[in-house]
């Protein structure tokens, strides 16, 4: 046990520790938030422990499919779209909030880093499709309004008023709501 | 320079580069969130680079004193009461958000893990105080409201309306408010 | 400066630091070994600096485009195939010296640990397009035939032609060879 | 397990696995050096495993408390002081061991490079508390004087009457001493 | 367990698991490639877990003694000649694929950095031995010609012939013969 | 510039800049300690700037030669007897402090776990010499009673009056003293 994952011993290690199919296959994004990301880590691939990285394939619906604003604990990420056209951006820490975007077609690459918020979104007439590599073999995601709204259990309501500046009924109507993962 | 700070010849290091002062001070808590963060960390002493460590004071008004929702992209925090009474918690990360929670009082020490999203909420009738330790000497931190709904310039409204269930009309509202960093 | 690269100040980074374009252009492979590798790391996106991964597009020729056997001595590769079909490999280290294979097809993935040595080969009749993921953003590469037999200047023939256990004529033949690197 | 510690399940973890309780106790410090050290690390909150911080008080006794010279060989500290004033420094390491020193008060902080020498006196007429921030879950601590010459069994009399250019009977005087551990 | 090892309680630990024996033994030289490698690391000594270094006594035989390119995928070496006379280099990495020699005689130091191929070759009349530290407890060795080569199962022999430009029927020789491991 | 040293630009690094020479020769021992350590680190091999190695020769005179208490804040040591027979011990962490000892003969190995209080003391009536490896390229050294006693400015006799329960006038006396540094 390594990390809290078996290893094998290197001598009996074969193929197929190091190996995962199917991700030329394009996935349902008929969701709340239009997108569905297929992980490719530790968990699909046991070989990949403590080797630092791993991929996702992520299909976005047209136009409106979003990858909602979240965030990697532990992870830079690097994406690259294979089709469609894509709206991204993230958010430079305090004090600046600072919000990077860039417009992104096929064969654009952009880059996440570590820990900050952000997010794709699908601004186009047609379906869109990133592959993405991670900067660990356990990445983390944290989707912010799934963690703030919709934790199990709720939030003190009290807390996110203030927060957010919402009226309380707001924030109870949120918190009773259904939030979608797209993971 | 290392890490992009001025770094001293050891030879000449003196014990003003290893010392910070005021952390005494109770500080203003009259402001949109009810809290002040002080922050000890290498900008404040420029000692502590490479080293991994920083501090900070929090001050939180009677009740309502928030720190808000917030992350620490390169650091886990470790907190604990001098005075005062606060209703404290962190999310999990996908799929579960689970919310894990805690009162705390005077002498109570938390741990928030690295990058996931925390809060700090005073429920007592006086204000209360906490000192933190935090795993970075540049810990960062992104306030999660901040950062959504205050970045600069604001992300697409379209995105946040999905994100967050909102009405557009809402979100733009949001977006043309001030946004206190309490940092 | 951070790791011998111009770090911006933050407050003045931009999209373009994070951006790369082009990597939807199929890339020529009318060289000797057949294959072009399009890296995508610190030296093209130079906001990568620290963050600890980069990707690369891998076009190989109709039957026989060869990437190699090759190095990385910072970092593990995770690959995904998008067109054709490939034998891959990697052989574990002493005492074993264990080949561990696979013939990919689009949409299979596979890991190279780092610093072992691996390869890909098309094996089908078409051209193949293959892109990874590396858990650096400099992650190296050491071309075994290139560095053993193409080095300036060459290495002593006693020591290759007692390492190889070829006759010296046959490693001086190599060594006066041109060897195409494909990076 | 990891680290050699039980590591629960992500998904069973609870509030308690973060938490601890009392230190806002004022601790008893009649004992030979004047002080006591209560440590929260990872021995305390198991949830802080892998995580890279803990905290400890300190308390001292009025005039004369002493936390003595010691290192901690996996930690910087940061420590800030609550009450009273303490005289506090470190040694860097050879050629030039100089001793960089401060009087602190209330609310002044001051940091000790990992590995190296510290201590703090209290030089105040009351007694004196401090909190402090370790980089590391599992900082450890080596009392100098408890290592050299009372370590269990006794290093070589002679080693230490060569090292330290004192008497061999004073070097065993000190040796058959009771050394206290205010940890 | 910690990295797969087993790891003592710390209180059980004794000299044993801190010590080695016979590095002072000259070694049989009469192998095919004129040199045995004596590891001392984690397999030798327990006590090396986790804390990053090991060494290795090396033995060459006179005149043509070689230690074959090779890498270690988890460490720099330091090696220092005791006796003879070694010609010693290595490549750096593409495109350069410049060769760092030296000529080391006793008292000499050289370091080969991480993941490079590097070699020692007794280039006179007497036997030479030589000390090397190693930056892991575990660096791991992947000896060129026996991975290349000697693999098992054996490489597609067409991908051998393209990336070392050989005749088919050299590979498939060179792929018969016996491969001496050093280590 | 990394770590605060120059750092040449690969293409033009050069066999001089990982090329130490003079290991082979015994160095003086006629001083207060019986003991020189020869360092070949960052300081005398520019090319092992970050690359976590060095290493020391340590010659010490017959009978009584000693390399005195000391730690090493930033590295593990692997110690190696060429000649003679040395006494050598570390001392464990608190509370147990346990002393953990050897004695060793030629060919004889030793590991000494980072941040530890370590000694080697030559009980043979002939000279002995040892060459180490150290697990970082600039490990340090704090050589116990220099730092406790011998550091410039002095620290205030009370401390160590308390913490060593020696005379005052033992320590003042102490602190007059010229304390040899044998690195």
């Amino acid at each position: 046990f390594v990390n809290g994952k078996f290893c094998k011993d290197p001598k009996l290690a074969n193929a197929e520790d190091f190996f995962y199919s199917g991700l030329n296959i394009p996935r349902n994004t008929s969701n709340p938030v239009g997108s569905t990301v297929t992980p490719v880590n530790v968990a699909q691939i046991l070989g990949l422990n403590t080797l630092g990285i791993s991929i996702v394939r992520i299909d976005y619906a047209p136009y409106g499919g979003l990858n909602p604003p979240h965030t990697h604990p532990r992870a830079t990420e690097i994406l690259v779209v294979l089709e469609g056209t894509l709206y991204v951006g993230f958010v430079t820490s305090n004090t600046d909030n600072r919000l990077i975007t860039k417009v992104l077609n096929p064969g654009d690459v952009f880059v996440f880093p570590v820990g900050l918020i952000h997010f794709q979104f699908n601004i186009g007439n047609t379906k869109a499709v990133a592959f993405a590599g991670l900067s660990s073999q356990n990445p983390g995601v944290i989707t912010i309004a799934n963690a703030v709204f919709g934790s199990n259990p709720p939030i003190n309501p009290d807390v996110l008023t203030k927060a957010f500046q919402l009226d309380k009924n707001i924030v109870t109507y949120l918190q009773s709501k259904f939030w979608w993962d797209n993971n």
